[in-house]
């Protein structure tokens, strides 16, 4: 394809762009297809010979649109926010039409140098301190990968670099909290650490917070039998309820073993460009005694995702960590094809995660922030947090229905409870009116299960979702599980 | 940003973009800057209020253009090509455009589809037999690491369901050639197997092909001291000299030893839309004895690239698995919030790799193969390997100029030979020349270690690389060569 070729063809892709997102609020959210129903659709075999660019957007429109639930809708209230602001999207049409390699500085120094940039934007806009220094991963499970890996090689002095994990005589172990992401557990597994490695320390019943004390005794039972606490890693806002670990009070606690304290805030980084949520990290830093030196250090690794409710579209997660060296020296390779004479003088990307080659995703969030400016995204995500309050006011003030977890951020968690319902008809009346909602394709919502019984998670902070649009998921709520109950 | 202010800035970036291909072919090739260049030009903090598109379109022109390597340019012959097709480029921004979310087959079906279809007609189009299943990864070194933690997993009957790699007595192996890709020993080295359980296998001086002969020694010495062969990774097509492993030869030692085995073709892949160079991977599929069962199993898995040769936008790499059921129990996660009532139907993504949530990157494969058809593709693959050997004959045929690696692809390794030069000097002279075609501007070439000796290497395969081009490369590295020493 030649670029006039190109031209006129993006032209066409613009405008359909532009005239589907102006529809998507009018589309069933939830993707109408049965399994196979897409896949029947497209052809068996690639074609020899072009086909016209008008017959690939005929099918974009009439097989892939009602084939993908519809993120990008005010209606949307499932799983976490995942926004694609479009802002963000000409950053990352910008990338595919540079066609840029990430391998190394040499190979595209604009790709490097503007995420250094972004990814220091976003540190001072979260807060952080200048000791942590961040990359963009495709998403906060590789995040967790990295992060566990780096914990993994730092308990056992680089054991990488000799015999591997089966030459170290101490197994290591990982702590967390029952209600942390699959990602976690995920990533202790391909680590290499054994299930029964990980240990699911006790939460607090109500507020779901990893409960320090129970951390404390179970690193040391852990010692005791000649175990070694190798990593923590504390959720800022669980998938399940949102709730918020206590690092202030887990910090001093690892640091007893010399334990890697991972914070997984993917959902609730994005808060953190209010200053008035930074109390969700609450002692990230560490404190410092009088001389200066490290009291109690600081977390060690935080990974966190622009791509859910701040909006910078997928895939855009930034892990970052307080030690840079022993992240590169963990994650390093420097065969000849790739050395170059300015290697000392520049940041090797390569060297901060897992693939070689990379896009310039750093271009996504440049964008974004320039295009949307920062005040614009601060007040959507206070706008978001005011309506998951007034939302969680008027489902507490309605007779049979109850929020079920603590409103720490933007999702609600909530059930429909009709009177004398024993708990498994309980959970199936949870369950299809959940499902009559998603099916009735005006919203859509995730249930979950809490403590064994089904609820309903409502997560506020679709792009486009203003107050209007959570009053009306209400009545939507409140007409279902009626209608179903009846 | 609203739909209609997409359009119009869409639009914009749409002609940006063309004009910029347009003129790729006229601007130098190695980017222009010095370390620090690039970030020192852009703002310190991300913007509180919005910045018109033409300020942001502004910086994309004046800053990052100088600051990329120009991949896309015909006078790009470096590391490997890494083209970004224009079609597949469409691709990408219908994917960005949508805004799907890819974390189960619920959240977005055609996602999960339309991957399901392409990476099936890709496997046809590469003559790989049924047997083989696919999922798209980042890059490579994703899909080789993915596959040396399943194979570590097969070795130890799953291990990371119990007490991990620690637990496990006999240390694991993995073997490789001395020229196999930086990714491999990263892999083995985030997967936990430990540097000295990395066994380079000697590799022919002439082909630089692993010996099978060496190998099936260095296996049975390791199970003569207790070790265990889990894995050998053989490269189709090494980055250094695209060297090709015999995998024929090596399935039956591997097989010995049940050891995994993965197939590097990252480079290579894409000449396997040519039936005719399908000799590659000659033997990949096993053998089956008179009863239909296998004498040889097959590899147990393959990475390829698309972003590379054949030209679909980075990232997208191709790992085919024979054994989907084992890589699915290896990678897989089922929290109740992303559980569904089609989930024993459909395929679930997110357990074939790392990352939770995933792109739409089938997308820009479809688009790809749609709009430029694949008799295009096969062409382009043919004139890239013609002018390869075009090169190589003029190089062979000119006094002082020797190539130094057979030629099995599209890559040349070459070096200018001036009599009389001891070693180190012709080292210093060959880095010289190399450096001064790559400041010159109008070629991007490559030096790479071989044997302890600097060459440099010329990959041909830019998409818009034609015989004159090349022809133009030629005269460029003669005169280069001809000035540096004089």
């Amino acid at each position: 394809m030649t670029p006039e070729e190109f031209r006129s063809a993006g032209h066409l892709l613009v405008d359909w762009i532009a005239d589907h997102r102006a529809r998507v609020p009018d589309l069933p959210v939830a993707a109408r297809v049965k399994p196979g129903d897409v896949a029947a659709a497209l052809a068996e075999r690639a074609p020899e010979t072009p086909e016209p660019v008008e017959a690939v957007l005929a099918d974009l429109e009439d097989v892939v649109v009602h084939g993908i639930t519809q993120t990008q809708s005010p209606h949307f209230f499932g799983w976490f926010p995942s926004n694609a602001s479009l802002a963000s999207v000409l950053g990352d049409i910008a990338s595919s039409g540079l066609g840029a390699l990430g391998i190394t500085w040499q190979s595209a120094p604009a790709l490097t140098e503007v995420e250094q940039v972004v990814v220091e934007w976003l540190r001072r806009l979260t807060g952080l301190s200048p000791a942590w220094h961040g990359a963009i991963q495709d998403t906060a499970s590789t995040g967790t990968l990295v992060a566990l890996i780096a914990a993994r090689e730092r308990a056992t002095g680089y054991a990488a670099a000799r015999g591997g994990l089966q030459a170290e005589p101490e197994p290591l172990v990982v702590y967390t909290s029952p209600h942390a992401h699959s990602s976690v557990a995920k990533a202790v597994l391909l680590a290499g650490f054994g299930s029964e490695n990980l240990r699911y320390v006790e939460a607090d019943p109500l507020t779901r917070a990893l409960r320090p004390e129970a951390l404390a005794r179970a690193m040391d039972a852990d010692r005791l039998t000649g175990r070694r606490p190798a990593a923590v890693v504390l959720s800022v806002g669980t998938t399940g309820t949102t709730a918020v670990d206590p690092i202030a009070e887990v910090l001093p606690i690892a640091a007893r073993h010399g334990a890697w304290v991972h914070v997984d805030a993917a959902m609730a980084g994005s808060a953190l460009l209010l200053p008035e949520m930074r109390h969700l990290v609450a002692g990230i830093e560490g404190t410092r005694d009088v001389g200066g030196s490290a009291a109690v250090p600081g977390a060690d690794s935080l990974v966190w995702n622009p791509h859910k409710w701040m909006g910078t579209i997928l895939d855009c997660s930034l892990l970052y960590v307080r030690d840079r060296d022993h992240l590169v020296r963990v994650m390093s390779t420097n065969p000849s094809y790739l050395r170059s004479a300015v290697d000392g003088d520049v940041v090797q990307y390569k060297d901060w995660g897992i693939p070689l080659g990379r896009r310039f995703r750093a271009l996504k969030l440049w964008f974004h922030l320039r295009l949307d400016g920062v005040e614009a995204i601060r007040a959507r995500l206070r706008r978001d947090l005011a309506n998951a309050r007034r939302l969680a006011e008027m489902v507490a003030a309605e007779p049979d229905w109850r929020v079920v977890a603590p409103v720490t951020l933007q999702t609600v968690c909530l059930r429909h409870e009709p009177p004398a319902l024993p708990d498994e008809a309980l959970d199936a009346h949870t369950l299809a009116w959940a499902s009559a909602v998603n099916d009735g394709g005006r919203a859509f919502v995730t249930p979950a299960l809490l403590d064994g019984r089904w609820m309903v998670r409502i997560s506020v902070g679709a792009e486009t979702t203003e107050q209007t649009d959570v009053d009306a998921l209400w009545a939507v709520l409140r007409s279902t599980a009626a209608a179903v109950g009846s």
